[in-house]
């Protein structure tokens, strides 16, 4: 079978998702998925596109989706471009940039799905390591002379975030484009979206799968200069984004006061979670994301097996050269008051 | 802007999907849309889905989807992958087979996303030429030792469909994967699934967007070996499903008469439109699909502005040394009554 496969996706492992229990009745606290709900118009918005409608083509490029959330950020509608979630987004943005062979920057630890991007590409890593208090060193980006660069901001699994101050200085830096990656921006304080107006080299990515409780949904955006839009969009599939969930992305964006009123209870869980965990012996930075970072405490991997025996999922994470870690996600007062007695026990 | 871009992706011009007007009142005859509705149990079972579950991700594999589709097919679910429409699948099949330079063959005139998916990995693009009768010579794909093939069937404009026996022979003589796309097989004889057992390098590729009326859900999937799924996982977006397009995947497979029914009036319709476009002076090949192709008669382009005019949108075609032509989606008999009366007047 194999003799068909290019050689490199051959060698690859592949990504690996965080584990989906399918039969129910565990505390998911492994994939940063939101613990409240979506909110109503949200449901409402789909069910009331749910009819024959589905017969047709979706819009290729989302035209009210362009508009709501250009609305939302101030930008024109040329400036946004709707994924089918952000992991889309990256894989269009990393096949339009970097060939066999050429760089991919990105720091580590961090999301692990920009080498996996870079492998299918044939492209090489370099992977550049945070410096102290995970902040990043803008010359070790430079420097290498990427063809694309990636950074999750706020980071995973760390949590933390870089101000807006230090990506424009490594946006100034690089002479490629750079992927500020705000998959978690709606728990932290400020955004990088005004990087565009000076910077044509960022592009500001997002998804609803997290701050808007939509990650079975599968919508991402990014928002960049139109000439950085519109030749992404040479590389997107015709019909990336499907009827329903633009429709439900549309109201997402609009029902600005539950996002503020969930990712506000979510925060206000993080400190309690973070001074716990702290509390335990770990060394937590303070988190801008929906989910906070363990390590350097008791070990990583005992906690791991300790929750998932009483049916907790949390993330166990280990990369080269650093110490084991858990991600525990932000869920619920309720599912952290279990998490917390589960580990005093 | 555009240094930032790697030159074939800055060189190409993208795939232009059908004209979809926002403005309605259209009689859509240009992208193979069903003009039946999708089943009343798909969108029930969406709607079901329509819930607090979409704060959690999707199954990666759409493992309730797979054992849908393989018990329909009579395969095991690991021979079974889904995709964001069978665009996704395309695009996915392409990356995991052909680098830059290498050869990607398919028939021409065929389906065009062939061409600009070659194009994105910087591979480069044989098209072999339909021989008398929209037949094809299955030396003309084994001589040119492609790294994959890609054959339409039915096909796109013409509507024909090669035999079982001829694909047969087709994946014997090349030494790649070769993929039928059998897009549009809801309306016609037979199909090609049974070769995957003696033919390790056969990926059956199909559509939930024509036969099943659901090109705005995208939903789309693939049938073949175990160990050729395998390592297409590891190039596809980790959740590149979403709940709602699973869910409503799986109840439009398994309503089988509602497929039955509606295939059949398109089938009963297609003839009659078939008939009529010959008596206008059309050359019309007896298609197994949901559209006719019109060539060699009045001269095509003037044929789509009469029909623009009076609000009828048909796809006019034009391929590089052969004759241009119309192909027209069998819509509903109402439908037809009105494109046919434009044409008479």
């Amino acid at each position: 079978m194999s003799q068909y496969f290019l050689s490199h996706i051959e060698r690859m492992a592949g990504y690996v998702p965080g584990e989906q229990p399918r039969d129910g009745g565990f505390i998911k606290l492994n994939t940063n998925e939101n613990p409240y709900p979506p909110s109503p118009r949200v449901l409402e918005a789909i069910k009331i596109a749910v009819g024959d409608r589905l017969r047709l083509y979706p819009d290729p490029v989302g035209t009210a989706f362009r508009k709501v959330a250009a609305n939302l950020h101030g930008v024109e509608p040329e400036m946004i471009l709707a994924g089918n979630g952000s992991d889309d987004l990256l894989t269009i943005i990393t096949r339009a940039f970097a060939g066999p062979g050429d760089l991919v920057a990105y720091p580590t630890p961090s999301y692990i799905l920009y080498r996996t991007l870079a492998e299918i590409q044939g492209a090489r890593s370099v992977e550049i390591p945070f410096v102290e208090k995970w902040d990043l060193d803008p010359a070790s980006f430079a420097r290498v002379h990427p063809r694309v660069a990636f950074i999750a901001n706020p980071n995973s699994p760390s949590g933390t975030a870089l101000s807006v101050e230090g990506l424009r200085t490594i946006a100034r830096a690089v002479d490629c484009p750079l992927v500020i990656d705000e998959a978690y921006v709606n728990f932290a304080e400020g955004d990088a979206v005004d990087l565009i107006r000076d910077h044509p080299n960022v592009i500001v990515l997002r998804t609803l799968s997290k701050g808007y409780s939509l990650a079975g949904l599968r919508v991402g955006y990014l928002i960049a200069r139109p000439e950085m839009v519109a030749g992404l969009i040479k590389v997107k599939d015709s019909y990336n984004c499907d009827t329903l969930s633009l429709a439900g992305a549309c109201a997402a964006l609009e029902d600005r006061d539950y996002l503020a009123e969930t990712s506000s209870r979510i925060k206000a869980t993080r400190s309690r979670l973070t001074a716990a965990m702290r509390g335990l012996g770990y060394l937590v930075p303070e988190s801008q994301a929906n989910f906070v970072w363990c390590a350097e405490g008791p070990p990583a991997s005992a906690t791991y097996e300790i929750l998932k025996a009483r049916k907790i999922l949390v993330r166990l994470m280990r990369y080269p050269g650093q110490a084991d870690g858990i991600r525990i996600t932000v869920g619920t007062d309720a599912e952290i008051d279990s998490l917390l007695e589960a580990l005093k026990a």
